[in-house]
């Protein structure tokens, strides 16, 4: 199918309406839409909250005049299906569109099974997509590889010196960046479902692994994968919360005496699986679809052994300490250099003294 | 002492002529010089070469006009004493300048004896100093140390993955960064007396450590820190240069038989001291001022114990490899994280896929 350079720049506005929202609206994709007629922008909309309106219905009601005629420009491929709304081809239909452009199909297999392209041409609208449809799908990685895989989209972030160090040779890590840096990482965490980290960090940082500094609404999940749970973890930062959002993936199943005070505190178990990939696979049922994981070194060597790292975000300080601390990633590694995973595409931030270099090691299609 | 912005901006240039030379002039300073006179430039100069005139005296023969009454800027206090040229007050005094303006004092005892100030003012030459001192001092880093302690000025170059690695788990480097970047570390052996690696570098390697693509007409030294020479070293690169600038430092003195294959291969060696600092200071007598460490993380790891990095080049590809591969410091390390070695300035070079960090650990005053 072929596009005007105007049929772009509207996609790339939809795009960017997508991009904006507030806050995440996972297990959702990220939706945006915009509604052009006599090639003027008469309304935009996008998905803000999961179990709202879908981003072509509050890009419709957002019109200050008719749409009839209309073309509307789509991230992705309108719903035929009702789901927690009522079908966005019903009211594409209803309100006469004379033409409906999106970027991606919907690898829902719900979407997919009620094939909105025939049901909108079947009614006479004009139907085209495939337009900025790598770009749609960056930013819904999460979503695709969620629906497509049944594991979580994950994205390992750590802190290093400049000589590729985690902590001191004593362990000491605090801190390898400076506060403005590490504020960075809280709008990090603000767009990911959950934030992991493995035993070992728990245990010695006993972190808080929420967003600080009013970023946004809804905190990540909290996830430690550990053996075993022990009494002392019922004194850690994260037993304080109790709101249902902290869980455990445990080795073994808890002792009945621990199994009623993980209830009383509000603190939710996995069971760990044959290997990392199936333990992960479980929390698509508590709707996380993206995970950021912070360390440790053994945590993300696990992660790399089975390729499940699809993101990086790497802060490096300026900072050099020498000795025998950690590296980032251990685990069994990769043998040559010409095999190692490399990130797809580098994006760099520079803070006062600290950089993070960040970017994909996998694309879902 | 105060100046106009137009003293800064003269003296600017003249720090512009000093950096823009083509090559190396140590032992001697970096030196650039520009007279003015009714506030134009009528002339500029630089040191371009070691045994060649002063920075001063190639200003003074490039005006094409009379330089009595003018002002010369000049970036180093200028020389009272004959070396391999004659005194460069002498040539001030003699061309009848009115003014001189110079950013830092020379810290050669040499030249301090003689009082250049004293000199000129007795001359009825006004003089003043101390404008972009700083500056003036960055340039020269390694001269002022050598002069001033006696050890060489070494720069610790190291490449790693995103991971902070140096090689994967079997030891595999080739190649971390692309030919782009490892071209640009050519130019940093260009502006370095020499090149030195560690035993297992060398021997796991074999490099040539010199500097290809053209880039300087003086290579470096070749110097290799091991315990013993061993027959084998004999076919290795090095051995093939034959051009007198392979040095050896070695713990024990090499046998006869040794010592003479050594001499047939124009190889240079010098015998280990108790410590590094001192193993370091001898290499002045062959006039090395500056170091190029490329490695292995034990090299680096003992001179960042004995405070001799003064300067760090940081490539950082963008490649994941995890495992127990070397982190590029070793040593004893630095215990707490907020007592860390740190750069003093942070500068950032982006290649086509690389990053390379790079800054001074040290100053010398």
């Amino acid at each position: 199918m072929t596009f005007t350079k105007e049929d772009a720049s509207f996609m790339q506005m939809a795009l960017e309406e997508a991009i904006n929202i507030q806050d995440r609206v996972s297990p959702n994709p990220r939706v945006g839409a915009v509604i052009v007629k006599d090639n003027k922008v008469i309304s935009k909309g996008a998905h803000q909250k999961f179990g709202d309106n879908h981003a072509e219905i509050n890009a419709i009601e957002n019109a200050e005049q008719s749409v009839k005629d209309a073309t509307i420009y789509i991230t992705l491929e309108p719903c035929s299906h009702t789901g927690k709304t009522p079908p966005c081809t019903d009211a594409i239909i209803k309100n006469k569109f004379k033409k409906v452009i999106f970027a991606m199909l919907d690898p829902n297999p719900k979407v997919s099974k009620n094939n909105s392209v025939q049901l909108l041409q079947k009614e006479n609208i004009d139907v085209s997509y495939g337009l900025l449809e790598n770009e749609a799908k960056e930013i819904n990685q999460p979503f695709i590889k969620s629906i497509k895989t049944g594991i979580p989209y994950n994205t390992a972030k750590w802190a290093m010196t400049l000589d590729g160090k985690t902590n001191t040779f004593s362990g000491d890590s605090k801190w390898i960046t400076e506060s403005s840096t590490r504020e960075h990482v809280h709008q990090i965490r603000s767009i990911h479902d959950a934030v992991l980290v493995g035993k070992n960090t728990f245990e010695n940082d006993d972190p808080s692994l929420n967003c600080r500094y009013d970023i946004t609404s809804t905190q990540p999940y909290r996830i430690v994968m550990c053996s075993n749970f022990k009494e002392e973890y019922l004194q850690s930062k994260l037993a304080l919360f109790q709101d249902n959002k902290t869980i455990f993936i445990l080795k073994d199943k808890p002792i009945t005496d621990f199994e009623e005070k993980l209830k009383e505190h509000k603190i939710a178990y996995i069971l760990q699986k044959n290997n990392l990939t199936d333990s992960l696979k479980q929390l698509l049922s508590f709707n996380i679809q993206s995970i950021l994981i912070e360390g440790g070194s053994l945590m993300m060597g696990s992660l790399l052994d089975e390729n499940l790292i699809d993101y990086v975000y790497s802060y490096i300080g300026t900072k050099i300490v020498g000795g025998s601390g950690s590296s980032p990633i251990a685990g069994q590694g990769i043998d040559k250099m010409n095999a190692a995973t490399h990130l797809l595409k580098q994006n760099l931030i520079s803070f006062n003294n600290d950089i993070c270099l960040h970017g994909p090691i996998n694309f879902y299609e």
